[in-house]
């Protein structure tokens, strides 16, 4: 992957803020829309789910989940060029006590300050997906297969 | 589901024309972007995919899918207020001989008028999901459980 690409696919996970979470579901996929917040070396994914939401008794039954970045359509001719990641790991319900959450929910407020009644929510907590593989489709045919180690070296190469 | 309900998400369906297509692939979810048309009474939604692909191999293997359309992300403050809907079912490859297949092409060209390539490579096909139910979050805590009629009745409503 060449820095151009890196950039492309940094800005991707960095930018959105919302992506298609696939769980499973009775021996079927699910896919449902989350918001996110990613770790700055992109091995984890946090998400914050309610546990009356499917896809959280989803991955309470099998923690298996594939994440969908894509770029938001612009109304472009050709669909297809749009950027699009596919994050896939396994997902752990963090615990409320866990030092990480502190400062996690400080970054999910600044990014999602309407999300501050789910702090006072019982049902809510956050869930990390520990991020295993991705697929970056860049742009039509422009397809690459990446490591947990491409994903932190395409972050690293533009973190703050 | 009252007729603004209705309203929302037959807009949905119809406005938007990329998903997130979600796939078994070795035992696990996949996510991954298509562009589709849905038939006008939502009855079944339509992709065009090459054999090559990820989810195309999953859906050979098993036909369970399931298709997430999202509201585009506006970067209003409470990205949960987008709505958008989960479509399940299964899919088939359609034959190209399928005499549905002739006004498809015409209509999928004409949404998709840079897929006219994909017409002369041997390795794309339709497949057409035929939608078994559906879960539409209009909005924060508005969650609607719909079958194949209640799509069909939110369709019918507001067909031209």
């Amino acid at each position: 992957m060449d820095s151009a690409t890196a950039a492309t696919l940094d800005a991707l996970i960095r930018g959105q803020r919302v992506a298609a979470l696939g769980t499973l579901r009775g021996g079927a996929p699910n896919v449902s829309l989350v918001a996110y917040l990613a770790a700055p070396d992109f091995a984890r994914i946090h998400v914050r789910i309610s546990r009356l939401a499917w896809h959280t008794q989803d991955l309470q039954r099998d923690p298996e989940a594939s994440l969908l970045i894509a770029e938001t359509d612009d109304g472009r001719t050709d669909a297809q060029t749009l950027a699009r990641v596919t994050l896939r790991g396994r997902a752990v319900r963090m615990d409320v006590d866990d030092a990480a959450c502190e400062a996690l929910q400080r970054q999910w407020l600044a990014r999602f300050p309407a999300s501050v009644v789910t702090f006072e929510l019982a049902d809510f907590a956050f869930w990390s997906i520990a991020v295993r593989d991705a697929r970056f489709v860049a742009g039509l045919g422009r397809t690459h297969n990446l490591s947990a180690t491409d994903l932190a070296v395409a972050a690293r190469q533009f973190r703050d």
